[in-house]
């Protein structure tokens, strides 16, 4: 059937449960049934939502209970835009007391609706000719108060590491020196350096403005040479990001930033599961390349969450496969537990773990690559610091990291 | 000083607290502080976030402790998108722990950036040439799978009762009939209506689609006829309904729909505080109506929240007034706490208090004026009910409600 089934884990007495259920069922898609003439029954039947299940997860006291209820909604309800399905699913229901949007199950003639990834991992690598080994990023630390000139010599820095993409803070804004002007200085940088290494590192432009302007701003990016774009797409919103990942002539990878995306996922009661709006929506928004916490680093991610996160971003179907990039406070001591959790698809994405290097930017990059090195030929870490001093650094200022 | 300050809700170690707000403030504005050269910190200076305050509101443990945390970020660093704002004081934070945004104090050099409502209370008031009473708001109950006669028909039958405004459920996308066609429907049934009863009810559509149509759409609308619009803003995202409510082709008033909303604010210690969300960001999104659950019905904001949100919208400064319809399970027994609650400015939103009244939903509506009629008279409403019979079929169902 084409129903968009949606599952939410709530707190409520156990003798509601199932009047809740069917009020959730009928009251967000038909308004009401009991009440309507049997004529006219007849022809809101194919819009009527249904209970799919109820269950009934821990008893919290004597009266209430913890419960998970699925919903299965007629896609006809809804448009294609993403906006229609979360006010359809977790519209009035996200203010109706505890209860959390924790699954989705999007049926594929829903999904054929939607692009997905343009690229996804295979582009993405197809863009590079890197196929064999995680990516590695860098992140622009300190963006703002900077000539361009500066600006410039740090992303050489960056790059002449070794890695792949360097990024946009996300949360540079100001424009002293405009994206395309950036986009221009920083590719006749990369360049350069590809002249002189063989390998052309890619910039990943804060995609920003005025919401109705993006469209031509990305496309303005686009002539001026972006290679990615990286995006804020829970402060813009998902719809915003799918047409522009959707628009035929913005041919360019998307990075969609989790910013702003804890205020809806980092509750444990309310709010929607971070494997649905991370991985699932954000595959129906387009994105090639999900940024998110790691399990491990500074702002973390449930290791739990983490891995069905991958899953959704990795699953079969109809959408070409995204890119995970596990972020924040991620050092080069960290790249084995990394690639045995994500495995090759993987970017590795750090701001502090390459310019805190002792030894500069560039040396965190190059440190980043001997790691990754070393897992492929399996080598522990400890062993080949021995002979790379870049490595040998970075595990003395930060250690290993073991799962 | 030209500072956004944002204000956190936060858990932490105590002896933790002064480094996390240090970290928020260098981290989330110039990105690094303490290694940077003399000469650059000296640029970068104007950039950099401050701590505004600390305080410790509670111990949990030993350990830790409750406390709130404020920082100044300089405007400098910010675009007019509301986005930007998010991504900044609560992108990547959101994702760090148990942390809430409660608190947002916005300069007026920033604040001048925004237009605010275009119409709000005054604007609105004009229009409908009401200005000694509350407004009442009936929802269409059942939209889908009805012809347009039928609409049409219950468009007739809601507006009969003397209503006001007369509302799209937020969760009508399916567009068997389309919009423009619901438009011009019931502006001719609400012409007929004037002609009968010399008050206009007036409808506000859902406005719906693919984000880069949307301004195409709202202009179709208002050709067509349209009187207001009803706007799901937190899914689709707050720019969206800000560029649009500030568009100067559309002069007509935007009533913001909350769906989607208890997903950010629902959660005591992670998301954003329903007067900044509901308040605050959607005054600055230009919303001339806000619906929000009230702290009566049967999705309820705390009262406390609910309060402080009509404070917000309230509240002096460079912005129109925002009309508060505090909506869920509203029936005519609320009006006498509705309105000691929120005074005249409000509008009386119901859905099932009108079309579930015994007698249909013409009665519906005349039991709310009946109630409104008698509170503005100092008239108990079990009194005027004996002269009332609308009201006193609405009291026998519902009950009167007391604070
Ligand atoms: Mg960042
Ligand atoms: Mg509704």
């Amino acid at each position: 059937m084409n129903d968009v089934i949606a599952r939410y884990a709530l707190t409520d007495r156990a003798e509601n449960l199932s009047a809740r259920a069917e009020g959730i069922a009928v009251g967000l898609t038909v308004g009401s049934w009991t009440d309507l003439p049997r004529a006219t029954q007849e022809r809101v039947e194919p819009f009527r939502g249904r209970i799919e299940e109820i269950r009934t997860v821990e008893a919290i006291d004597g009266h209430r209970v913890r419960a998970e209820i699925a919903i299965r909604y007629p896609m006809i309800n809804l448009t294609d835009q993403i906006a229609a399905l979360l006010t359809t699913v977790f519209g009035k229901l996200s203010m109706d007391g505890e209860i959390r949007l924790v699954d989705l199950t999007l049926p594929s003639a829903y999904l054929a609706q939607f692009q997905g990834a343009k690229f996804g991992v295979r582009g993405l690598r197809d863009r590079l000719s890197v196929y064999d080994r995680p990516l590695v990023m860098s992140i622009f630390k300190t963006c703002v108060g900077q000539t361009l000139d500066e600006l410039g010599m740090h992303f050489r820095e960056q790059a002449l590491g070794g890695v792949d993409l360097i990024k946009d803070d996300e949360i540079f804004f100001h424009e002293a020196v405009p994206p395309y002007v950036r986009v221009k200085r920083y590719r006749e940088e990369g360049l350069r350096i590809e002249q002189e290494t063989g390998r052309r590192p890619r910039y990943a432009v804060n995609l920003t403005g005025p919401v109705f302007e993006l469209k031509e701003r990305a496309k303005r990016l686009q002539e001026a040479g972006a290679d990615l774009f990286l995006f804020n797409v829970f402060t813009y919103g998902l719809d915003v990001m799918r047409e522009l990942t959707s628009d035929r002539d913005i041919q360019i990878p998307f990075m969609a930033h989790p910013a702003f995306a804890g205020a809806l996922y980092a509750s444990e009661r309310h709010g929607i599961a971070a494997h649905v709006l991370l991985g699932d929506l954000l595959r129906m928004a387009g994105a090639d390349i999900a940024i998110f916490p790691s399990p491990f680093g500074s702002v973390k991610l449930h290791r739990k969450e983490s891995a069905e996160l991958i899953a959704r971003l990795r699953a079969p179907g109809p959408f070409a496969k995204v890119m995970p990039a596990p972020s924040a406070g991620i050092h080069p001591g960290m790249v084995p537990l990394l690639m045995e959790t994500y495995g090759k698809d993987v970017i590795v994405n750090a701001g502090g773990g390459i310019h805190g290097h002792p030894a500069g930017a560039t040396a965190g990059g190059k440190a980043f690559y001997q790691a990754i090195e070393a897992v492929l030929r399996g080598v522990p870490l400890s062993e080949a610091a021995a002979s790379h001093e870049e490595l040998s650094d970075a595990l003395a200022k930060w250690g290993e990291v073991r799962g």
